[in-house]
């Protein structure tokens, strides 16, 4: 599906929309080496890093009595979609984004196996005019404020500096970082134990969340109707993609207040289903059953000519977060999320076999070569 | 001194640099209001906040064995000077610039107690070309590096957006995480041992370090040769704005080792000498020596032609962290920071009486009203 019909633009890629990554993997690189020796430091404290959490989403130090999670993660371009909606609709969009923020972080640390504690909001507005902007900044505050509700974590405090000549006039950047523990021990998820056998629980997303977001503003161009263009479901596109991404601690907590302690988790973020491939294991990840395909990210797709292999490397067409556990708490997973809420689907299983990811029901593999985190 | 001369520019305060707390400062009470109301949640964990901590430097957690504290810090808009002096010539000042973004959270979470464990990098760039300069790019690498092995941290990871639309074309937003622990707890600084008899000891800055650079820019365009004008002490204005924050928990911990714990601590960055008012008891500061003012916060002084009141509630004049310790320990506390190579002085004491800080050589008083934190 979706070759490019004659006289219509030619498929678009994430690359094309504006993030050369050429640019940047070399700095990843060195700054990921300079970073590794430095963890040297935590035995001067009689700590030890967890090797093994290096390359993943969170950083972990065993600390003794439970381990340490942190991390920071940035929002991203999302909140240029919410000023343009704000702009088209007169309302603010911000409470939504504010959860998409602290989702960013929340759903990397909890692949670890962390219970987040602490948010640490990060907002570095364009100048201080940003913040007069009374409704805006109060939606912001109010959304931030329901996450952490949501999430059981404790808003610490954070930063809001007025950055006039480094953030845009306007604009403001969005961050978060979250500390959190691994307790008791045994909820450390880091993979080692991923086997074949296990099963892949996917739980559902909300629609594009906060990765894509360059490839779908790209897109608005070649719309007519811009962020208003109607979707097949009645929303408008812009409406659709400000659906704050899914908050997903409460369902790793649910799980092990249920006895389930996942072998492994990947939050499907950039680079898409790719993200099923983050584990160093030599295993083989075959799905057999796929979600289905939030309308927001069916008519980015489209819009994009994009065929499905493109689609599922870039977007996350549904499954927002996948879950490794045994195969025999695979289904007892499923009822554990969606008692949370969340829709979630035993969609495939852990084999022995070559690197890669199997999509049966679409024909897709991606293999080692591609996807390159570390 | 410095009252403007006939003709001449009149003072430059710091609000007149751009900075206007009057829009900012309704949303952060919003945000502290809705983040106090969040920290019932650790009780779901079996744990608690350290009250005393809302509204200081770090946010602390008791975790049981010990504490847990954690932020995150922006570096500001030091980054435009680093910016423009490799325009003007022609080298990275990056490494510094690491450095300076590493201080900013590092000192504060010491202020607490805190012995520093992991470090996140946040470097949003406004493009994925900004990591395309090799020798900038390198240079904030290798001086990230070298502050954590400066204060034995580990790097955890971090995030390297490109974030076109929201960070300016060209520029940098430059933040840093860290998360610590306060281990043994008797460690933990929040403040409720300090009494009237202890001492205060200042310790050296090396310059403006990161606060106040609106004001020092702004200043640039009243100087002919600009960034190059050259200070009395030889260097250049822009040279002399660029050195690296100094790292201050290598004191602190090495103060740990010699059974020396402080009473409070204050990072002096904005607000000036009138952080040293931070402590919410009532209690009078009086300062009996005052450090030497290095030879660019003279210059600004003089070029912003501010009294020595504006100077000191802006910039740290010389002193950029405070110890409140035990009176029998002031002594000590000098030899120990001396001996990790920054200055120190025993500058002056706590006494009974009204909220002030009373700098009595400069015969300046700064009361409670001049300080709101909170």
């Amino acid at each position: 599906m979706n070759s490019p019909a004659a006289g219509q633009p030619a498929t678009l890629s994430y690359d094309q929309a504006g993030v050369n990554y050429d640019l940047i993997d070399p700095l990843k690189v060195a700054a990921q080496r300079a970073a590794a020796a430095t963890a040297g430091h935590l035995a001067g404290h009689g700590f030890r890093e967890v090797q093994a959490s290096r390359g993943e989403s969170a950083y972990v130090v065993d600390v003794g009595p439970f381990y340490l999670a942190s991390i920071v993660e940035c929002l991203g371009s999302k909140a240029l979609v919410a000023d343009e909606m704000q702009r088209l609709t007169g309302r603010s969009w911000y409470a939504g984004i504010a959860q998409d923020t602290i989702a960013m972080a929340i759903n990397d640390l909890i692949t670890v196996g962390a219970t987040p504690l602490v948010v640490q909001a990060y907002w570095a507005a364009g100048g201080s005019d940003w913040f007069g902007d009374a409704e805006r900044a109060q939606a912001l505050v109010a959304g931030w404020k329901q996450a952490c509700d949501t999430c059981g974590v404790a808003w610490g405090g954070g930063e809001t500096p007025a950055l006039a000549g480094i953030v845009e006039g306007g604009r403001i950047d969005l961050a978060a970082s979250c500390t959190g523990i691994i307790n008791p021990r045994e909820r450390l998820s880091v993979g080692d134990r991923l086997a074949a056998g296990d099963a892949i629980v996917l739980l559902a997303s909300s629609g594009i969340h906060a990765n894509g977001l360059s490839l779908a503003r790209k897109l608005v161009e070649r719309l007519p109707q811009g962020y208003l263009t109607p979707l097949e479901d009645g929303t408008t596109y812009g409406e659709a993609l400000l659906a704050p991404t899914v908050l997903y601690s409460p369902v790793t907590e649910a799980l092990y207040k249920a006895g389930i302690t996942p072998r492994y988790c990947a939050n499907i973020t950039g680079h898409g289903w790719r993200k099923l491939l983050r584990h160093p294991a030599t295993l083989t990840y075959r799905i057999h059953t796929v979600p289905p395909v939030p309308p927001v990210l069916r008519f980015i797709q489209q819009q994009a000519h994009q065929d499905d292999r493109e689609a599922y490397s870039t977007l996350n067409m549904g499954a927002g977060f996948a879950l490794f556990v045994r195969a025999e708490d695979a289904e007892r997973t499923v009822e554990v999320a969606r008692a949370q809420g969340v829709a979630a689907w035993v969609a495939g299983r852990v084999e022995a076999g070559p690197k890669q990811l199997v999509i049966e029901p679409l024909g897709i593999r991606f293999g080692d070569e591609d996807l390159q985190l570390r």
